[in-house]
């Protein structure tokens, strides 16, 4: 059994450099190419899907979209939940990366990012940023900042209880999501310890091939290149 | 309550002037922008919707992504299904229209396209255009042909058991679909008689809105132009 894992291509604030989190800024061009030659990897590669879940953000579901439309599986259902979001990177949303790492320092700007444990500083709840009257958030208690544990544990739920059974009942699925929910991801399968999952970078647009046992445990995993297995070193390093 | 359908825009086969019926073909140029063009007048003019219904065609799934970009609400929930599929055609898809009224005669071809009890001929089950091994019909008992009464059915179907619950349950509602599924709905729903059917012409890519009372019976209903309302006579005819 497979499941493919894919960050969606570069988006507007990959290219200004701006921490992103739940804010639904869309691809850039070069985004849109990458989900088009996901979709072409994957179709070269004679993959096919069942389902296919995704984030509310546009990024992932267009990211998704394009590469349903190349594969020929627009038709496919479309699973889209918040719980598949990115991390949401609390009051850093919007800041400019740089910037913010002149102001804080980078050692503090690296614990942020790359820090199982701490939180960046929290959205005020009357900053327009914090969106819970967004209905596309109704009746969600949403986040006001979220450390990498924090997000796993919503995307692991989520895995467990709607992922996995379509797995075991033979689906074959593609999940496009963001880098902090497919590291959540990798760290819960592969059971990788959290210093060993700061280092761990996802690059944009690359299909990313999960082979699950019937326990829905790893055998191995690989990155899918335009004649298939993709190996080290030929992995674009991600934005 | 109000719910809104969409014939999706133009196809390449409506270009070429071939009968489609459940042929997968895609929106032509000017299809996507009529696609555009209904996403922004619903934006326009203040829609939002929470759940959105389309077929298993990529036409009319087409035409709900665009329109659920220009609404910026790629988010809300999907649902495809192929009981909002076009008409089938049987063995006329992929024929010209206009060599099927010289091999047949207009009369024919007239009662084909326009009789709600006449059939076009079956598909053979061994023809290729029959699709019992796509695995987007996988579990379904799909038609050699149908004729308006048959699409009706399975439409009313879809509409009573899935949509008509959503509406309830104060759910806003946009429909994708294609001429002889909305054709099928609204029979229904204005309890259209057979013989009154027959010369609706239910134009593409312009938003048509039913506004309907508790009981899910229709107070009225009218096509939405730039400015809200549009009156007869600036209805673009169907092609």
């Amino acid at each position: 059994m497979k499941v493919v894992l894919i960050r969606h291509g570069q988006s507007l604030w990959n290219l200004e450099n701006r921490f992103t989190g739940w804010t639904d800024v869309d691809l850039s061009n070069a985004g849109l190419e990458e989900a088009r030659k996901a979709g072409i990897i994957l179709r070269e590669n004679g993959y096919s899907f069942d389902v296919a879940y995704t984030s509310l953000l546009k990024r992932a579901i267009r990211t998704l979209w394009i590469a349903l439309h190349e594969l020929d599986m627009m038709w496919i259902p479309v699973y889209k939940t918040w719980m598949l979001n990115e991390r949401h990177y609390g009051a850093l949303q919007g800041l400019n990366k740089a910037e913010t790492a002149k102001k804080f320092g980078e050692e503090q700007v690296h614990l942020w990012r790359r820090s199982t444990q701490v939180r960046p500083p929290a959205l005020d709840k009357n900053d327009p940023r914090y969106e819970a009257s967004n209905p596309k958030y109704k009746g969600i208690d949403i986040p006001l900042t979220e450390n990498l544990l924090d997000t796993e544990q919503r995307v692991v739920a989520y895995w467990t209880h709607h992922i996995e059974p379509q797995i075991k009942a033979g689906k074959r699925i593609i999940i496009s999501a963001h880098g902090n929910t497919i590291r959540a991801l990798i760290k819960y399968l592969d059971q990788v310890p959290a210093d060993g999952i700061a280092s761990l970078n996802i690059p944009t647009g690359i299909p990313l091939v999960y082979e699950l046992d019937h326990d829905i445990k790893p055998n191995r995993h690989y990155y899918l290149g335009k004649d298939g297995f993709m190996p080290e070193g030929t992995i674009p390093k991600t934005l």
